[in-house]
């Protein structure tokens, strides 16, 4: 069997996606057959330059004619274009994948897990982070208790790209389209990782305290004199406790010069911890019982996750690899009709946190995760 | 003119600042002399033989006899001690140089920093970090605008101590004896760090969001069967808003595995960023416009604050030496009759944060700092 | 017009290539076309098998078959298959991209670059760490004065592969075979890159003093009982000399514990100085002109060298793609006639410096390198 | 018993050996009694100045008054003023403690040593690095076997102050004053921590090909229009063989942009390895067996060699302590009539390899070490 995709979005994710689509047969020679069948996007020209590029067979110009006509659906674009087309692909068996942050709100997340949860079709939320290999191979330390029982999570997201004021606006400054800014974009990720990591031993966030600024009110549009209101937060902050009583703080920022993709993970437990930097994502600090001090893992020897697929040991692997990870994953729980995390419901349960932040932000206290 | 002074207090802190004084002549000429007058405890034997080896003239037993007597006085004991022999000491208008938190409640700081206001006498807080060589040229950037607008303040405390619960009591877990845990051990300093970097530029602290935990509710005593009450908090975070809108979080903790005194400082602005170790106290990483990525700087060079006292580039100092930076500066206040800093009032600013931070936790709301 | 390819080798560099070629078209859609037309290999079921996955239309077992029936023949092969295949394709006019070092003797290498300089074909050596984008951009800042005269290079390339005395033989360990062990397997990539990043501004290497180490003398044969001897080198070191008098340290090891792919360089100028380590391939660590420390630069920019046919800042590139940028420069040239370096010239420049270290060694004394 | 003390220099190792005298009590009490009793220096008002500064009952201004009237005499002049005093001293039976390099030449170093073995009295090479705790901890676990048997070592240590050509000439580059530049200044100390970490498992250097290099000739003068030659190296770079057959290689320079004190150590053995960096001298990166990554270990902890003596756990110790803790054990063996190590002889042993480095640099050929 082989599966029909179709993907709605080309750029920077629909490229990625593409890539690792490609890239299965050679690498992971089990993953099901997948035909890259049809890119969908609004201009036409673009798309069509594009399909050849990435190598579709076809495009299409609306989703509306894709959904019930493949058996994939990716769907890749801004974070308000994320309910209708999943939704109707669920609603036709369609299996389905979404960027994240699942939806801008939390109602258009609970539609779209709901409508997961009706269909005989599989959903996928793109938490890509959970594939790096180092960040699996610190989820099976923290499952064998390695770390004993935690008392810290610390996760943190801060780039650069809106230090400068005049750096142009775009969708994602924008509520209607994003929901939120860096809460949303960046704390997705670091609220599944969390999830991810620490669920099974530490138990889910229940409560939240949140803290939103926006520092930039409004900024030019590209290629015109033109400035547009921005209307998402540029930067949040929060602090979250688990349900075991383990303490977490959280931040993400687009406003933190000198930083470009620093997505850190630290967690400390009663036996041991670690920290996680995506901008050196093959390796991994680890302090086990009995040592000193934090080890500096390399995580690239064949038997750690996923990396026996690729090269020899000390050999990097790219943030790339971690999409290709992950679609083999969910392609193959398409094939087999097995089961695949993070899906629309870890989508949602993240997007309650981000809510929660919100909501604790507006109201200047503490709030419960649902 | 030669200073007589009297120190409460003959363990870690008591010989740091014995030290510091011991050192003065040789690497601050110009310091003010000073006599090694009188070192104060209750336990006779023990402070005998501990005033023999940091060279002190004589002992007392308790501290009323030597407050009026000499003409600076050095509160090193723990924090419930701290507010009745400083009060006493500058109602005799002898200069106080008393250990951080500068109290165990707001309301004991606010009676210090009262009676510092009506005394003649100099009134000193033992932030010693202010007096990194690193922090103090940190400071400067700051202040002259290297970093820009400030967006961003993050300052974390981390030690790992008390990570196993069979470490033994001590007054630190006791609130009476304390005031608070982490909070005011670890965070009093962050808080200090915060207010000397920023306040000039971005303003103080307005408000907070706390958190509180207690992992451990009752240890061992040292060498019995008896088990003690925890009562303060084994670690704590906050989020903070300045006047001027940057966003703020702090953390410490004395649960976090793997960190023995990872005082941990970053800064973002508009224009650049900076991030220092307390690990690694002779390192600053520096970010500066045009700069693609943090530079390392060793401050060490003969230009960086204090360290045309002691040796050439690249040759590191160690934790003790703020000591002496801070000894130098605060005696040549009171020998000059000029003003220093961190006072009394500062002591007391820090402890504002504090209480709003433990105010927040039982509130489960951001308070404003006054 | 599209260039048929056939490649010699199908385990780890075969791979690698083959990904590169697959990649081309997605990412650099202005590469000549490709066609992976032969996978040749002596074990029919094995190279039928790796076709298959490689995405190769048909298999040889025989190279002499192949090297006049494609346009670009790949010889990924041992070191001492690396000259016969390599010398009829040229004489066939067919290119010829050979994996390094060029051969196993240096004459061997003198063959290959006659036959290079006698075809009307392309030729290449895979030094692909040459194509590293951080290495890109630091050559360019090398050869744009940015760090003044060159005083030192230091190159080490460190792994941990045969630490244990009971690893198995394998070809590498046979000098009939690989010519020499660290030295031409780790030393050919390390003398490659003092070539490829100082030759413009401070001339070649010169002189050469060299040191070999063997300290296995036998290792188990894989699945059985016998033991093979060790007749190439653990480790080598050398001392150089370069034309403008800078000096050079290199050194390379498979039983250097606790290392993977540690291929470090570090130089140093009037001016300033950089540092690369291919653990981090991401990252160059560089000192300019009034900067008070290295800064660690992301080379992941739009404007640095291939990023921009990849991933927005700060996303990650592995190991791979040092590789897809070889092939692009590889087979442009092939396509367009232009020229192409590294070449067979500069494999065999190499291995003149590889033989110097050798017979520096034997001889014990500082040896011209022509 | 106090002994009384005469020290010829009040520059920079004038005062660490001053600051480290005056310490002894305070955190070392079963130090013996010293005191500071003479200081000399030919220029009568500085070093009346710096006695003054510095603790001392008196001054000379000819070592031939002091060397037989104190118990003990530092000699920290220039290299070519170690040997007459020295030997004066030990012919007096007065115990001698010399800075590093021993002499400015082989033949020097030979009559130090044998004044040294023809007198009752102890002397002492100041090698103070051996004194870092972080080195005595690394010894400790070379000698327990922890990194089996060692295969790799080395020794740079980079430092940057002659880059710029413009640097005033002084005593430091002149061949009759220092005997060699990098080489004997900075390579002293490498050659020492080779010997100290490894000869008792690997054995002593044996053989040593060198090399040496002048890029600056001539030097201004400060304050002056002059100029002067400049005949010593400003870098060095060595490979060594061990009697073990483990493989080094050492460097050192003055022109290493970008570097101010970075003297770094790195082991590698068949069960684990180790790294150490004199600009972070407080840790140590450490691979045991079982490690899978190079931990990074703070050397504060209450048991790490003389950490008891000052601060708990995280407290940074900087460059002086290791003066203190060498002082403190060659005061000691001087009181007891105890052994003292780096003795003359190992000052000797030293000054072997580093002659033989120089006359393999003029060779050009591996020399042995004796």
């Amino acid at each position: 069997m082989t599966l029909d995709v179709g993907i709605l979005g080309y750029r920077f994710m629909g490229v990625a996606h593409s890539n690792a689509l490609a890239r299965l047969p050679m690498f992971f020679p089990d993953a099901p057959d997948v035909n890259r069948d049809v890119l969908v996007g609004r201009d036409e020209d673009a798309v069509t330059a594009a399909a050849d590029r990435l190598g579709f067979d076809r495009i299409a110009t609306d989703w509306r004619d894709v959904v019930d006509d493949v058996d994939v659906f990716y769907n890749l674009g801004p974070n308000h274009v994320h309910r209708e087309p999943s939704v109707a692909a669920l609603e036709a068996d369609t299996a389905v994948f979404c960027e994240k942050p699942l939806a801008p709100t939390r109602s258009d997340a609970e539609s779209m897990a709901a409508a997961a949860a009706d269909s005989t079709a599989q959903s996928g939320t793109a938490f890509n982070y959970r594939f790096v290999p180092a960040i699996q191979y610190a989820r099976n330390l923290v499952e064998d208790g390695v770390l004993g029982d935690i008392r810290h999570f610390r996760g943190r997201y801060l780039q650069d790209w809106l230090v400068d004021p005049d750096a142009p606006w775009s969708w994602r400054n924008d509520a209607e389209m994003a929901g939120s800014g860096a809460l949303g974009d960046l704390g997705a990720h670091t609220v599944d990782l969390a999830r991810f990591l620490l669920s099974d031993v530490a138990g889910d966030v229940e409560r939240v305290s949140g803290h939103l600024r926006t520092f930039t009110d409004e900024r030019p549009v590209k290629g015109g004199e033109e400035t547009r209101p921005v209307t998402v937060d540029d930067a949040y902050s929060a602090q979250v406790g688990f349900e075991n009583g383990a303490m977490g703080t959280l931040e993400g920022s687009r406003v933190a010069d000198g930083h470009k993709n620093a997505h850190t993970i630290e967690i400390e437990g009663t036996k041991g911890a670690l920290k996680f930097d995506l901008e050196r994502l093959n390796e991994l600090q680890l302090l086990t019982e009995g040592d000193r001090g934090f080890q500096r893992v390399l995580v690239t020897d064949q038997d750690d996750p996923y990396v026996e697929q690729w090269w020899p040991p000390g050999h990097a692997l790219g943030w790339e690899h971690a999409v290709v990870h992950e679609n083999y994953e969910f392609l193959t729980a398409v094939a087999d009709g097995g089961s695949f995390a993070p899906s629309f419901e870890d989508g949602l349960a993240a997007q309650r946190v981000l809510d929660a932040v919100q909501r604790s932000d507006e109201r200047g206290e503490w709030v419960q995760v649902d």
